[in-house]
């Protein structure tokens, strides 16, 4: 006779399991289907979207919590037990406050929202998708409502991706950090020694790119054996168990940035993943605690390990290797100072490390005024114009390079966009702690090894999964909450340094 | 207020969703995922196919079919709707004689059995793969019970690749099919002029193999605005939807007719399928009728087409463009006789299209065998090599070249082998039919074109999907029910002309 734990876990493998196979259904709808197979998946992830949800809001499935819970009472905080116990107590509270024709209807709009998305963006046509960025707006204010909130609209959508947060913490952490950074940008613009990037733009062989993508993606630690690097429009991270995390990049054949600071971005993500305890596997517990968190570890690798100093005196030559004809006459120092340009751009992804901050304030601003219904979807281009002059001092030409360049509003995730510059402060917090206690770090960050430092994320963050909230991990971890201090000393040290500051 | 018929359609969509969400899981598990991911794909398709498998044979189903089968009682047979009724009416009462357990079963054993023989056969040790083909004889005997039958064992899991044959008329057919090609053999062997095939065994680059697949499956019909073809160990069309069909094929460095004649057999396959009517969309009726007819449409453009001499003739220059190295020297004319050698081979995949009947009839006799419980697991290598030497005179030197070449027996899929020479016979009977119903097809294909006859294709095969039982189809589209006479006709002639007899 299993006991109740034992009788939730078989439920929650299930669960976890349709979950992960709707996973590989977004995934190959990314990488492999040909656009014409649209309509069927939609059709096929509505259904088992449905599905699934049903099956993890039963009543019988909450009174199996419960009987569980009272059965493990007593069971230790830390505890595996425990940890699933707190994760599917919230998650199936909040499952529960999203009626099933909701998420179909989620399901529904967001497939055939992101294929008008890539046409609108490929043809610079927000006209064409205006329509669907207001249902999306329409179903997220749904859904904040279905969730609830205190204080702010906002606090709702935001909590589902960074459990515990508030935008007021957000909006106060936000206005330190642009308080911070707007006089070291300054300083650059005004006494910096210019840097010269053009090393970058030229062209690129894809075929070399692909080889060399999966030759740095080998040397920081991501595990092949257990992942794979697939082609897409908008490269992201994904994985279907511990044993299958996989990346996906760009290749862009004039400019080198997207490719290696893209993989290097999404193998931080995917080895956070293939760092969960194997005993976690199967549930829930065994991905990353949040999204800020999950980003810390994909900016750790592709900012404070891939645009380091060490990193390149190490790896350039065998870049150089690659591409003799583009590099021959450079050195890695040149190499160095080109990737960590400061320069304000129109796309997000390819920015720099001071000044993407200011793009996801830009956005963190609008999704909170579409939410509350003050910026309607046809109104977006002209405010996302004008947010960008008065942060970045620039205006796109197009929306391509505008408000159409991120996959984001294509689904109702606002509140996902601020969790990227949480992952900066959280990144620059936990690399402080790390070289703190193993100061042998900093000796292999010097000759481009990351071997310490993985072992020190895998020890202290990845093992753990999403047993605890990341309030509590950053606390653990770290021995504090989180604070911007640490970027803001990390960027001021760097960016003095490359500028002859 | 919907009719029975549309909630039954509502529920029929359903279940293709979740099947076809499992196709995609099945397809990604050989074309992109890591080995091992393997623990993790398996838990996810026994999850989703137990899920699938009970949505599949409720009461209610079973009461929704006669309530809507009632309802559109009188409807004409040809419609969609009273086709529909015949298919899932079948579908339902097979399903329903498989206990949940048993189905959930099969996924997981099938899924490690399949992960277990890719293992053996690159390491030619059938040893490690025994006690996973003796769990596959297992399950296929109760499965067989779990069907019933009337005369043999066998014709219970026949039935469900080629609905209504006989293992007594497939015996009938094979008999005759030896008694006729036996001679012919004979024939060449003594009499017949030596034919050269060393020209496709040279180094060819696999990237422009790549390149000519795409070329060549692009020439016969195959839309890839509609599919997608990938790499795997062993080929095999699947599709998701009528607008995604996907191909997929290997590539043998020193070898070049697995990559040709894989890819275009796999276009046929796919082809059927994009040509499936777009009414017939989202239902079980958008596929193949049966596995022979399937095989059918592979062997027509496999052999019927890509073995010709009109193809070669068109085509030959493109490839010697793309190889120059390799054919420079050659002709189109020793192109040809090259690609149609006929010779007694090891791998049925790769055999001739006389002797390639042979492979199948050892599998039929062998799996008879299996299933009746005369011929166990352990048995089977050496039972395999005698029958080699007792058909084609020769016997594989490893298990990896006899026995483990095929991935059939990692499922209890028994009974699905003979379709393959069925496919021939159809193959023959149906190309006989168009030519004399449409002469032009035969001054396209001196010109390599494939236009009319995909057209004829279409309007008297493929558009039916599933609607026909292929008892029904052959004598629909030819006036006769299936005979072996017509391939008999078509190889005699083709194979005397090359050998000169």
């Amino acid at each position: 006779m299993p006991t109740k734990y034992e009788t939730l876990l078989e439920k929650i493998y299930e669960i976890n399991d349709l979950n992960k196979a709707l996973s590989v259904l977004s995934w190959d709808r990314e990488v492999n289907m040909p656009p014409a197979g649209i309509t069927g998946r939609v059709q096929q992830m509505t259904t088992l979207s449905r599905f699934t949800h049903e099956l993890a809001t039963t009543d019988e499935l909450g009174e199996l919590i419960e009987a569980a819970a009272a059965e493990i009472d007593g069971a230790d905080y830390d505890s595996d037990e425990a940890s699933l116990i707190r994760l599917v107590r919230r998650t199936y509270a909040d499952a529960r406050k999203l009626p099933p024709d909701f998420v179909a209807r989620v399901s529904d709009v967001s497939g055939h929202a992101h294929h008008a998305w890539v046409a609108a963006r490929a043809n610079n046509d927000f006209a064409a998708y205006e329509s669907w960025l207001a249902q999306i707006i329409e179903l997220s204010q749904e859904m904040s409502d279905y969730y609830g909130y205190e204080d702010e609209k906002y606090d709702a959508l935001l909590d589902k991706y960074e459990t515990d947060m508030l935008t007021s913490e957000v909006r106060a952490i936000f206005d330190a950090v642009k308080a911070e950074l707007v006089p070291l940008r300054q300083a650059i613009d005004e006494f910096g020694s210019p840097v010269d990037d053009s090393i970058l733009h030229q062209s690129y062989e894809i075929s070399k790119q692909q080889t060399f993508a999966r030759y740095i993606a080998n040397a920081i630690g991501y595990d092949f054996s257990r992942g794979h690097l697939g082609t897409v429009v908008h490269p992201f991270a994904i994985s279907f168990s511990r044993d299958d995390c996989r990346i996906t990049t760009r290749w862009n054949p004039d400019f080198l940035s997207p490719a290696l600071f893209g993989t290097l971005h999404e193998s931080g993500h995917a080895m956070y993943e293939q760092g969960t305890h194997s005993d976690l596997a199967r549930t829930p517990l065994a991905r990353g605690t949040s999204l800020g968190v999950h980003e810390s570890q994909s900016r750790m690798m592709e900012n404070v390990v891939g645009r380091s100093r060490g990193f390149w005196q190490t790896h350039f030559p065998m870049l150089k290797a690659t591409f003799p004809e583009n590099l021959n006459g450079a050195t890695h120092k040149d190499f160095y100072r080109a990737i960590n340009k400061v320069q304000p751009g129109f796309i997000r992804v390819e920015a720099d490390e001071l000044t993407y901050n200011f793009h996801i304030i830009l956005r963190f601003e609008l999704e909170q005024a579409m939410l509350n219904g003050e910026l309607a979807a046809a109104d977006v281009p002209a405010a996302w114009n004008d947010k960008m002059q008065a942060l970045l001092g620039i205006v796109p030409p197009t929306d391509t390079l505008g408000c159409l360049q991120d996959v984001h509003w294509t689904r109702p995730m606002l509140g996902y966009f601020p969790t990227y510059a949480l992952g900066n402060l959280y990144a620059a917090q936990f690399y402080e702690t790390a070289v703190t206690q193993n100061p042998a770090i900093i000796d292999e960050m010097a000759q481009g090894r990351t071997d310490s430092l993985v072992a020190w994320l895998v020890e202290n963050i990845h093992q753990h999964g999403k047993k605890y909230t990341p309030r509590e991990l950053v606390q653990r971890v770290t021995g504090q909450p989180l604070d911007h201090a640490a970027f803001i000393r990390y960027a001021t040290t760097k960016f003095s340094d490359i500028y002859g500051l």
